[in-house]
């Protein structure tokens, strides 16, 4: 099968980058173009590029010449690590010249006619690209913490109804991406704020549990309470989260429902899918992210330490791999999601 | 005034040590006698101990040759690190051969004779020692996790009462004693469980707002519930916590009652006490480890961020030094409270 | 072809454990018999061991029961990861029974008859089991720091001779084991110490790189000096080095030697050997651990920044897995060379 | 005593920030006048200024409204912090307007008429303000990892002569600046390559060992080969040290003249003089970051495991504060001993 080619957005940059790391191979897509910041077009992506991931640039990659936001593309389909300040305008700007922009960023997430897409979760919410004004389309993925919260929370939606959500999260470094976070704020200490990041994870739910309707979605009404900080860990995002239920639910019926969690992108057996979306583990002190950021090539979420709690009904831990299931690997289950279903 | 004789236990502990640096030049008392183990028993001090603080041994303690908790001790005031497998059972022998032990185990916090005191929330509570049985007594203060929290929630307890509160705690190696975590676990990692710790904060807290009845406390009945987090941080223990209040307060209301809190240690000028219980910090991304943990010499816990929460009313972060005012230095200020009130 | 059985002595420690992940769908080897202290003996693997690594227990290692060193062994070849505690006399009853012990353990490195080989060095060496007293034997690989630091003299002894060497060693914590090094000493701290790690590393090169007569090794003569510290990382050993040869040489000499060297390993493509032993890298800022130590599996060396020293003649760093290369991987390219050249 | 007026250039760095704690209710100076960059100029200081201080800002300096390089200074005595960037030619304006430019910066540290000064091993030097062609003057202290290593080869120099001296480092991030080194490249990791430093400590030592000969210093002659890597350390740089004398010493003779090492500072008893500016321990672990960088008040540098070396003489491990006796506190000790010798 001819695969096809697709375009990377800020390709420099951290999300970019993993775009390139999580596409090298890939049985759908084969990266052609690089689009970065004018500092950067018209260099080879190697000289552009302070390359931070732990395999080396991929040779089909390195050689290839950046590209401006300015010049037309040729793929149909881009992969988007741009920049909440600039992914706005350049965004609208791709879709509206005919490209499935298929974006990581958060500039679009909450307008009417974007999907914000988990797979495992809402896909039909995708239904929405054909409302779009542009000739091409939008797609985007939630931010990271707001992906683990939903993928352990959408099974006992479904099943048990939910009516509040409190969540800590403990975030790494590797998710403010590069410079991000100076050593000296965050070695050996916590930094308890993370800009933007408990109104995302506070609202973006609501949308992705909600019923499309026509031309929107129907967001839900659950309350839920976020508070993010960063802690000195590079990947992988600790959640401890306490829920209450609609519906009386035991802690075996909790554990079950988390456990035989799946989806369309399972049966679909997507090249990007974990086998299991929700990992549960038993022991008293895990997930850490050490241990468990990497299951299911960082596709999976891993749920831990559920018990009873005093306030809400439930509280467990909840660990997965920000950069991968959290970002890039995010949009690329989207893409491949809407690749095998026909939308392209 | 000549100064108080009194012993440390577990003198060659983590906490025993802190004991000492916070001891050396104390107003009302002077170390002159250390029990460990039988290791380390006979022995000078700096022989027998590895010694872990910032600060070189005190002279006039490294010195002193190491008891055994076999020997008869002179002084009548002990403070206790002993760790928990021995300070059962060596603490009620001290206390029944007519010493105050001063005590920061868990073993008896929850003993229906003992009092667990935070001077500033309930010093009255020390009245139970007169209904012990010993010829001594034994006095305790909550776990570093309880003392921090309680601290935040009192305040806020005796005007608007308080309904529930939700708490996940990111906690400092130091907390864990030495030789305590083992890089590999915690290096770039989180540990999402602390043995017995989530039990002693949904606990100790009920105890310490509770009445003094007699010979006992009545427990207060507030739902709690913990998550308790190891975070690779040197010292300083940071909270997040959500609280539903009995009655209706603003935002505003909340940040003054948590800045106005006093007690009688400040009120009688105690030398560990520090001027401000509880300091507010206004900015975004207040209370930090590095930069908050050593306010008030340690004394203090720092809030920051106060904010409405979307399932209970209020959510807010809490930063304290958990050796200091979360172990040793909560004991020393029991003591120097028992002492200006004349127990002793 | 039918794989060979073998043992894993000190199955349960650090080294053991890497011995199991690194022998997981090995060509040649399959584990067949796990060895541990008492406390372990007599309990499935899985419920002994408290498993470290970033893969979960093989499937046909986890059910196998833990054995005593009292038991009978049926493997012809035995792994030892042993505690140097209990290494020496183990080892050598094993050696006694008939056991080829492929030893880890520093215990026997400087025995006459036990050779001390990096394949790609000094294959020769393995010569001397036969004129070992067991019935069985012995063979051995150096310690961590020093198999990265002969690896890169090695090339340039044959070429050009050694005179000198002044290193200096960053040593990741992974290499003292589980639990190790406490968290309190290490984190955000440099420990200028390793127990009897600097006389390895001035004292193993010299019979590494010495010569086979008869039956013994007669060690070269270099001037070599260590100074090893510990540093906050998890796995990954960085060297600094200066070093002065006995003939001269031109940077680009230099540099060309270390590229192009090769052993017997490349030459029998065995599986653990890396296509590249060493590989040179002309970043300003390289080798770093987090990107560098995975090269070939762990089991290249990266050196880099080669240039000119004031004191000596050359200076450059060097970079390995501290516990791939520098441990069990060590010990298992022992194994398949001894295979493949017919030894048994 | 009236206090003198100072100016702290390049107020809102990192190094500026440590003048103005460091200068903290100063005997001799009270900082009056704050430059910093177009963009803080005009603005109070705390609204400015990103505090990174572990203690609040001094209220006298809080307030000052922060001055742009453009305008004139009232204050005699400048502290530079500025960035090397802007250091050169801001610091000569300053000079030719007469002002004594005491700099921390590197731009003009080895300029002929310039003092690069160690106050206990070079005061001499300072009568080069004469021969500078300025009103004012420039004086400058070292890098400071040169600082260390010269603090430690200076009475090692004079007693026995010094032939060469090959060290390797390991920086703490504190070096770097604000923000500095971004936590992704540190984060359990070891960057091996700081820009420039390596030429400094091989060419800064030359200068300060050097003899004053009219308007210039005569360098001495040493081979200094240097290895500069930064590590996951907040405070405290450690070297590592192998030194070769010309005339015979024992290991109690070196020890015994590191120990006994004084200079001018401590005979006038400067303020930020420590007692000791060489303390050596004893050890097999010693020194570390954690417990060593903040002997005499951070002025202090510590030795440790003073042994002899295989290939130069000896070798032994140097710590010291980065910020206070290797930046910040050189600067004022300087100045200190020109206020105390009547240089103004």
């Amino acid at each position: 099968m001819k695969k096809i080619d697709v375009a990377v957005l800020g390709a420099t940059g951290t999300v970019g980058q993993k775009f390139i790391v999580l596409l090298q191979n890939h049985p759908y897509f084969e990266v052609k173009e690089l689009v970065a910041s004018e500092r950067s077009a018209g260099k080879p992506y190697a000289a552009a590029c302070s390359w931070k991931q732990n395999i080396p640039i991929p040779r089909n990659v390195a050689g290839l010449t950046v590209k401006s936001t300015e010049e037309i593309l040729n793929s149909r389909i881009l992969f988007s690590g741009l920049d909440s300040s600039v992914a706005g305008s350049a965004e609208e700007k791709y879709a509206s010249e005919g490209h499935l922009v298929i974006s990581n960023s958060s500039n679009h997430r909450m307008d009417r006619h974007v999907p914000l897409v988990i797979p495992e979760v809402n896909p039909d919410h995708l239904e929405l690209i054909y409302r779009q004004q542009y000739d091409g389309a939008i797609v985007t993925n939630p931010n990271c913490s707001t992906i683990f919260l939903v993928m352990a929370i959408a099974p006992l939606y479904r099943e048990f109804g939910v009516e509040a959500v409190n969540v800590t999260t403990l975030q790494a470094i590797s998710g403010a991406g590069y410079p991000g976070v100076p050593s000296l704020d965050i070695l050996g200490n916590v930094v308890p704020y993370i800009g933007s990041e408990e109104e995302k994870v506070e609202t973006e739910p609501l949308k992705i549990l909600g019923a499309l309707s026509g031309d929107h979605i129907e967001p839900v009404s659950i309350k839920i309470s976020a508070q993010c900080t960063r802690v000195p860990v590079y990947d992988g995002h600790t959640e401890t989260l306490s829920i209450k239920l609609k519906s009386r639910a035991g802690l075996a019926d909790v554990r079950r429902v988390l456990e035989n969690f799946s989806g369309l992108p399972q049966e679909l057996k997507l090249p990007s899918a974990p086998e299991r979306p929700i990992l549960v583990r038993t022991e008293e002190d895990r997930p850490q992210p050490r241990f468990d950021r990497d299951h299911g090539h960082g596709m999976s979420i891993t749920v831990g330490r559920i018990r009873p709690c005093n306030v809400l009904d439930f509280k467990f831990l909840i660990l997965s791999h920000n950069t991968v299931r959290g970002a890039a690997g995010a949009s690329i289950l989207n893409a491949e999601y809407l690749k095998a279903e026909g939308y392209f």
